[in-house]
């Protein structure tokens, strides 16, 4: 089943509201790489982490925070689990739209979710989630820190 | 909850059994490269996707058939669902092997499961699938082919 | 010895003039990505050829034309020789600017040029260039296309 | 002008001797990843790096130590200089063979040479070179550390 992705009212500081669910999200632009292509001519499948890459640090960095704030606390968020689904495909310098917004939080893990579109095109190109926990240097996991949190309570997403 | 992965008898072809479900896996040994590893000292979670692929790829080849031959029908394979689960963690230079099988096939889709894990340690790294469709090169969706329908059922995985 | 690279006038369209050569660079800025990271901290060597290659995209786009469009007409422009010389390093997050112009033109090979910088800091992180060749789909090589060789005229480079 | 690259007598390890020249060269094989290629449908020009980093890291070991081992003394061996020359290309699914050997040596740099081929084709598809300096933790250029100074004479290159 197709995951319709209209875009409605634009807000400031490039977040737009989603049109059947009334969520904001955040976009990131960004366009496509000769280097992010395969041999069958569009973007190699695990290239799409790479733009949920882009979308998370700009979400974050629309927050007013950055992630390399947090590495400088000591802190990491590594992935724990993660998703893409493919609903159709990108060519060499197309330009895209990743749309990103924090979809839970626990004591120990938090998630964001994504959709990749053309501009103007309602046709999702793929979407997904990362899960994140929180972790020291030494690899210890914490509870999830205070930035991600106030991050997550902008979006109306708490535990 | 953990995935267990405990490795029983091996097989020829550098297939083996896993003990707690009697499953017959291929394996592929690599080894963790620099360009692979992140600022966090490990490997970046995209590059799992690489070593799936090697995964993917040796055990067609195990099977005695390639993907190149596949392309070379005039068919692709394109990813269109994926998900990775993260246990633990890899260095610069580990040697890992990543294990494949074929988990299920439906009429006009096929996917993959895969462990990766180091050498001697029951550990799971991280594990995952795949789920393809069959195109040609109008991106036409096609009945699954029947050199994936053959190596699917060499694994006893059958509609 | 090092490469200085200081910025003079800032022209239409992102073009710069660059004050020691008053040569004229086409700029475009991007950010590093966590996957552009190795265990070092900082950005992977191979990365700046993909840093190069949206200086050599922006540079096309800039002059009225894409390398989409050229390779629509069946043409493609493989890379035979590139170097890359580092002079220092970036890390994870940092504001990069990669400044591209035409270098050379021949018969039947062509260059660019690049620099990587940080804004506002005449230190010059990499430079280097990379060499082309125009071939067809049946791996022909071809004189250099007239689209490559108006660009590159626009700079004032020519045979 | 073309690299001619026949191989002559094979020795232990997986070196082997380069018929013109004499020179002990150390090979390691690898296959090309489907992510590895473009939509040019050959491998993207930046990957070869990644193949000159098969050949180093395949280089060391085969001299009874690792890079992993050297940076656990604090050193690191950052590129200040690399150059790739291409003369044919390669394909998905290829056996290719990346040829390494120390090339220069002096008080605060020393060099690889990498050449690529076909298995039992004499015909070179890439060859280059990477200059490296040996840095502490905190960026400090150091004298070449004593085990590359050790590889390196194996090989008799010497300042």
């Amino acid at each position: 089943m197709r995951r319709a992705f209209d875009i409605g009212k634009e807000l400031d500081g490039d977040f737009i509201v989603e049109t059947d669910t009334g969520l904001r999200w955040h976009r990131e632009r960004f366009r496509v790489l000769y280097a992010d292509t395969d041999k069958a001519g569009v973007v190699y499948h695990a290239n799409y982490l790479k733009y949920f890459e882009i979308g998370r640090a700009g979400l974050i960095r629309a927050s007013g925070r950055s992630y390399k704030e947090i590495e400088a606390l000591g802190l990491f968020h590594p992935i724990v689990d993660l998703r893409v689904q493919y609903e159709s495909y990108a060519d060499y310098d197309d330009e895209l739209a990743v749309y990103a917004r924090p979809s839970e939080i626990a004591p120990v893990k938090f998630g964001y979710s994504y959709v990749v579109r053309h501009d103007g095109d309602a046709r999702v190109v793929a979407h997904g989630y990362t899960v994140h926990c929180c972790i020291d240097t030494a690899h210890k996991v914490l509870p999830v820190d205070e930035v991600t949190q106030a991050i997550f309570k902008d979006f109306g997403v708490t535990r």
